[in-house]
């Protein structure tokens, strides 16, 4: 009973208004010459497909699940699936973003980030298939040979094969370094890999003719630990010299895993029995090649979040107005109906406002990011690619646990406006609560998210990149001081960002001191410490975006888009951002509270 | 793979230590001659009976569900439930604190909820048979006449029989105002009920001979609203002047939900074709004689949450022990093995610290409050009485909705502390998380019930139920203070407790100026207003707790119990508590950020 309509308004407004993309691009050679209008058109049919496509077989893939036939080892999708993959292929979205060379129509990455957003308010499960093999076909672009990239890479960007990445083994799964599988030399050059391996996406499925899966395993001389891992390529079915599909290999579903949410996703325990392999990159530097995949992977779990929350979002909405029950607490304001709509009531109106603020800062910041990659990728200028790279670095593990933890938020908060209803399936709101539960977890786990932040991208480079990251900010609120046509209007704004960005360096230097004695009051501090950078960044897209609608406003064109998003960023200040007081209280409160408590979890 | 022991320990630690009920009884002569032995060795049978009997049947329920036999409007509960409720009855506890007058037992109903708190631990959606059954015993007891005491309490006190409560139509939730359901009055003094209801727990099972329903419906003459609904009694087949059943009564399933979870129990749309029915109480003050059962049913609904909390808790805290990943952020402490458990991480302590601190301050205020729900029914003080009945009316939205919110971020906490294996049905401890999610919802949403303590019993009143409360943390704090064997120790946790207790005086008069202008603040406050009174509450009974714990040390009886209180009190007054710096500031920025957004929810 779910209903979806693509937020292209949105999206347009976040490209143009805010990104101002088509300037951005101009810089770059490779999309010097895209324009708006094919931006628009793009994503006006990606959004057709999604809504129309993959979006009626959610719920129903839901309930379904997948089948495995243990005598075959094949794994069987949902109803509709098979031919929902066949129409975007078709329709050829697996290559949107993908370069030329390989088939691919090389557009940039922020727009296959905004085709992502909506695939995943479609159809969580189903975009997890050519999801992963998004991800395999980045590992072996950047690191594999020129041979492997000819032989694999212009199947993977048609999507006439799909991807895995098999990293995870049971008792191995955050600490990659304890991974048993192994990896032995062959005479040609090949492997032969044995092991196995659990939680492996679309490890199989019936949507393409064939599978890449990269695969991680050591070497028979390989160090212990993380420095002894090796990646390797080990196709479903062996590929002929001349691209034609040939033997099996013996890389095989022996289960299929019952979860809470994505059913539609096959999530299989794989057996590699002697599967010939090829190493992608080089011996025992696998991990490095597959955080070119899992950084990607980071980036798109926050964009599987933001898409929950949007559709979330969009249905409770509808459901608010609908709903006739109870009156206003300030009289009724209805009185030819026996009972005012829900929309009356405060707390509704938070609930909805919490997923709006959170899908829209959410989608203001992840495409900035996507944009930014762009950069790092194709910027002619050596020092804006850098200093693009340093910014993603920090930012990835922002998006991907600030934007699945608000995804959790604001699902909740959604399926809470149904009531009753809300825990009922049939009104599919509580299957998003369920999709988005894993996002908080996969490709490393939230708490993992914000020790890499913490720890590696903030203390470990002494915040410097935080600190360019702040320069951004303060450049910001220089030019909107400085603009006489919204200064005043804007001081509601600038003021709470400029005080949280104050707290943050201060915050941040206390931490780093604190960590200087004692590493554990970095863990004890993380979680927290990683939600306060995601309000700063969010504070500061917030404040970006009620100056442009103030401006339009100003200018005489403040349509209503403009004044719901100024509300929704003083929605955002009041309700949302003061959240920071209590992580900052939490954080400072120190590690000895946590850990001298061996009496207490006996 | 899930496993549950009956917390005994911390049970008679809040009974006999906490709340000290021996003391208390010997103050009622219901109860004066009730031992500590007694209670302990009850408990400790019905810990037996949950962890052997309901807990086996609690996944595999949840796999099975409810099945609906259209034909018969029969429904049919998961193997294993109709035999645990024969041994449940047979074990006499239905009757656990019913009257001995009907063939209870007469204890008190502090026990009878440490009894909830285990079967919710056990299995939420078995227990929901009995729960409702027990719900409909108390409006029948409070409001039937004679007759009908005599003809329907002893059996549903036996558990021969069951009993429901039909409120909710497709139309009519909230707000029961809205309700169509008719009752047309007989010659004989009975009435004809027609009418369609949903989300009717129990409205039909294999479990019991036959089942009570009660149900809210209109007489012809009714007011419009919630002042013309009557309440009546409508049993599933009819009952003979000699006891024995007669027919068929037309009220009958026709439909059960598919639902996030609590699947076991089933959810019902009940078509009332003409039944027979007796009304219970007066015409048209259904909802008055309703509410004897929604207040017993709000507190057993954060009983619901208490039992999800404290089983997840010993879940994740004993994989947490048993999982070797990655190493100690301070370098390897277990160089015996090829990682460290995952009890070295802070953050992994972080989540199973808050469940516990809920779990375990959850008990003592459910407790406190049963015992105050004793003192009400049984003191033979009359303002005792009146002051125990003053506080429960305080405190009973307080306990339904905090402590399921805190048993939705327990639940998740401990679901997290899992990895990916938390997503994975097989380790039982998402069920956790879909169980709990109804708690927020149902028997009045949170917001609901914020509305009805920060509208009704906080300002209702002036704040004079919440300045009693006060009155006995301050006797407390002044206590403490003059111990001085542990007033020292104790400063850690005084001092923000008397902080908290401020502020919340000085915070409930400030919305209650701002009430008094626009009623739209009450509700844009409330939610908020509700969590800050809860932390109240705990930071209060925590400080209790400690201060038992410290004078136990000093007196040299402190073992690790008394430590690992004492711990978990730290661990909530540095990490749980601070929730309430954001809390005061979101609510007072008021209801404008909400209300003015007509633009925004478009």
């Amino acid at each position: 009973m779910s209903t979806y309509t693509p937020p292209l308004r949105d999206m347009q407004f976040v490209l143009h208004e805010l990104l101002q993309v088509t300037d951005v691009f101009k810089t770059m050679p490779k999309h010097a010459d895209l324009d708006a209008d094919t931006i628009n058109a793009v994503l006006e049919e990606g959004g057709k497909f999604c809504a129309g496509v993959t979006f009626p077989i959610n719920a129903s893939g839901d309930r379904e699940g997948c089948t495995l036939d243990l005598a075959t080892h094949n794994v069987t999708t949902p109803k509709g699936y098979k031919e929902a993959y066949a129409q975007y292929v078709e329709g050829g979205w697996p290559a949107l973003s993908a370069q030329p060379q390989y088939g691919g129509q090389g557009l940039p990455i922020v727009i296959n980030q905004c085709m992502y957003e909506m695939l995943n308010s479609a159809n969580q499960a189903w975009t997890m298939y050519p999801g992963l093999a998004h991800g395999a076909h980045a590992a072996i672009e950047a690191h594999g040979t020129e041979a492997q990239k000819e032989m694999y890479l212009p199947k993977i960007t048609r999507g006439e094969w799909l991807g895995t990445m098999c990293l995870t083994e049971s008792h191995s799964g955050t600490d990659l370094g304890l991974l048993r599988s192994k990896a032995e030399p062959q005479a040609d050059g090949s492997y032969l890999i044995t092991g196995s391996k659990i939680f492996i996406s679309g490890g199989d499925s019936d949507l393409a003719a064939n599978i890449i899966h990269l695969v991680l395993a050591r070497l028979p001389d390989a160090p212990a630990g993380s420095k002894g891992i090796s990646l390797f390529l080990v196709p479903k079915f062996l590929v002929n010299a001349d691209g034609t599909l040939g033997a099996r290999n013996p890389i095989f579903v022996t289960g299929i895993e019952h979860k809470m949410g994505i059913n539609g996703s096959a999530t299989c325990q794989m057996s590699i029995d002697g599967a010939q392999g090829w190493m992608i990159g080089q011996p025992n530097k696998g991990l490095a090649a597959m955080f070119v995949m899992m950084n990607a992977a980071r980036i798109g779990v926050g964009m599987q979040s933001l898409g929950l929350t949007e559709v979330a979002y969009q249905n409770a909405l509808a459901y608010a107005k609908d709903r006739i029950q109870s009156r206003s607490l300030t009289g009724p304001k209805d009185v030819s109906k026996p009972a005012d709509s829900i929309m009356v009531h405060p707390d509704v109106r938070k609930m909805l406002l919490t997923a709006k603020a959170y899908a829209e800062g959410g989608r203001a910041m992840s495409l900035y990011c996507a944009l930014l990659i762009d950069k790092e990728h194709n910027h002619p200028d050596e020092q804006v690619r850098q200093d693009s790279a340093e910014l993603v670095a920090l930012l990835t593990p922002i998006v991907k646990a600030f934007l699945t933890d608000n995804g959790h938020i604001a699902t909740n908060a959604c399926m809470q406006v149904f009531g009753g209803h809300g825990f009922i399936k049939e009104w599919g709101m509580e299957q998003y609560v369920r999709d988005n539960r894993i996002n908080m977890i996969y490709e490393g786990t939230n708490t993992v998210q914000s020790l890499d932040l913490l720890g590696r991208k903030v203390l470990g480079n002494n915040g410097e990149s935080l600190k360019k990251f702040g320069k951004q900010i303060a450049a910001f609120v220089s030019a909107a001081k400085e603009d006489e046509q919204t200064a005043e209007d804007m001081e509601e704004f600038i003021a709470p960002l400029t005080d949280l960005a104050t707290k943050m360096t201060a915050f941040t230097t206390e931490l780093g001191f604190k960590a200087f004695s004692n590493a554990n009051e970095v863990g004890a501090a993380s979680v927290d410490y990683l939600r306060v950078a995601g309000h700063l960044v969010f504070g500061y897209f917030f404040a970006r975006m009620a100056h442009i609608s103030l401006k339009a406003i100003a200018e005489g064109r403040g349509d209503k888009f403009y004044q719901g998003k100024l509300q929704t960023a003083r929605f955002y200040f009041a309700k949302l951002m003061p959240e920071t007081l209590t992580l900052m209280a939490t954080a400072k409160s120190g590690a000895a509270a946590l850990m001298d408590t061996d009496a207490a979890l006996v």
